[in-house]
């Protein structure tokens, strides 16, 4: 059997897999004709798989997404063909919290002005800074990195509000909230941070009405998919001093163009969606891959992180 | 009795502390002879103290320092009229340790990178980024600070080592050796973190040969007090790569000259000793300068953060 893995693979993370599984013919190359039409499984960081990929992919019996996003698959096809799959959802926690803990604590301790200063050989202790202890939270999008972003903020002191679809508990949140109730709890944020997927429920969720109703000096963070708020909204909730702050990893357009605003408007964090990444992205992805390489083998296909097709997550 | 405030506090403040004690004297001004002459407390933030005027503080019995660090103190003078002396350490625990972590993950996360890339509208996704999880922190000084910082970065799966005077165990470290010790456990940290106070155990206590036996990869902090270490030994370290990154909040002389090499040598943050800031920092002193004053009035001299003379902290 062919498994295709569309994006290379460093020897000491290849040569393990191709001595555990030795009845599997592993092949490490960009989609092609060929190898697309050989393949039972396609392992992809889920960016290069079309309609036309999988019309082509006769053999195709599951795909393995190494990434948590799963928004640039062709879903309509998937359905259609009702082809499993799974992702690597879980693995990106640790550098995403960081990621957010780091860009909140810059802010809060006024680092981009520190760095600015040095740069300028400037003596200056008259800084803006303060603290995270004390402030509020809310957390679109509960899930394991929003729960890793709740453990890290409850231990510097900050009270966490998680906000999902159900409204269900979940960890490390002093308190949960449904979509339906964003609206009521909005005004208690300081920090409002999204790490939602891209789903029918989530784009396009938040709004003007929504930047109108936050703390003025509240720091709006989006870490999640671009398509959850428009970016004329934020331009204009940023030019408006809605909020004090916003910090970005994901964009409507990747990558951002040259002529958006956001990158040069004050009170903006422009960051090149690079939030999930660490140097041990792939040695955390490569258990998952090879647990689920191990049930397709036994013939299950209760996969580990398999997708919900309706849920698109 | 004449209490002398030696710094501006704002009515907010003034107001509750004047009702609270109708029968002492409250005077706020800088030093001057008539005032320092009358004053039977002084309150300051201890850079204003000369022997000068200690000889002219005639009625002086107490001297309360709103500060941590009492090294700017004229301590001879000091020891040779029984002065006694309390501080307020402890309340600049939050944004010192919040400042630690900002910096330390701001570099893993290559926020400065991040930022420099975004003056130049340049959406570059190649960045090296890093994580804390799993790494090594030495933390010079586990004090009231240094157990705050060991308490995030345990939350960050760091494992803390505190290294103090006497080798007692400390909260939040993992392990905790001596001053003695130092030399044969500094290889083991990815972060050096020094905030111990200026003592003659401290001063001059990091040399050249520390800066060889660290990784190169670790990063050095000092929070604590710029005459840890000398600035020649701290350049030769940058020069010569021993350490990746070094973060400094304070300097054997301050403001630092703007002839420094530190400023502009790569690898080197300049933080103009700001990192104990945050608007919080009087509102938390008040409570423990009330309650010496009250302590005073009492005819007790057993004060919250007493300053063991011998010591120096």
């Amino acid at each position: 059997m062919n498994v295709l893995f569309t994006f290379p693979l460093k020897d000491e993370l290849k040569q393990p897999l191709i001595e555990r599984f030795p009845e599997l013919n592993f092949t490490f190359s960009p989609i092609e004709d060929a190898t697309v039409e050989r393949a039972s499984v396609i392992v992809t960081y889920g960016e290069d798989i079309t309609e036309e990929t999988l019309e082509r992919a006769k053999q195709l019996q599951w795909i393995m997404v190494a990434s948590a996003g799963v928004d640039k698959m062709p879903m309509k096809e998937m359905k259609k063909r009702k082809i499993p799959m799974a992702n690597v959802s879980g693995i990106h926690k640790t550098p995403m919290a960081e990621a957010v803990l780091a860009h909140l604590l810059a802010q809060a301790r006024a680092l981009p002005t520190i760095y600015e200063r040095q740069q300028k050989k400037e003596w200056n202790k008259k800084i803006h800074s303060t603290e995270l202890r004390g402030k509020t939270a809310l957390i679109l999008g509960p899930g394991a990195i929003g729960q890793e972003i709740g453990r890290l903020l409850q231990a510097f002191g900050v009270q966490t509000i998680g906000c999902n679809y159900s409204g269900e508990k979940r960890p490390y949140m002093d308190n949960t909230i449904s979509f339906k109730q964003l609206d009521d709890h909005i005004h208690e944020a300081d920090f409002f941070i999204s790490v939602v997927p891209s789903t029918k429920e989530t784009r396009g969720m938040i709004t003007k009405d929504h930047f109108k109703k936050m703390k003025e000096t509240a720091y709006f963070l989006n870490f999640g998919r671009g398509d959850l708020v428009k970016e004329q909204d934020i331009v204009w909730a940023l030019e408006n001093k809605e909020v004090a702050r916003v910090i970005l990893d994901v964009y409507e357009e990747e990558p951002l163009p040259k002529t958006s605003p956001l990158w040069s408007l004050e009170g903006c964090t422009v960051s090149p969606h690079v939030s999930s990444f660490s140097g041990k992205y792939l040695e955390r992805s490569m258990p998952i891959i090879e647990e689920n390489l191990s049930r397709y083998l036994q013939g299950r296909n209760d996969f580990v992180n398999k997708i919900d097709l309706t849920k698109e997550y």
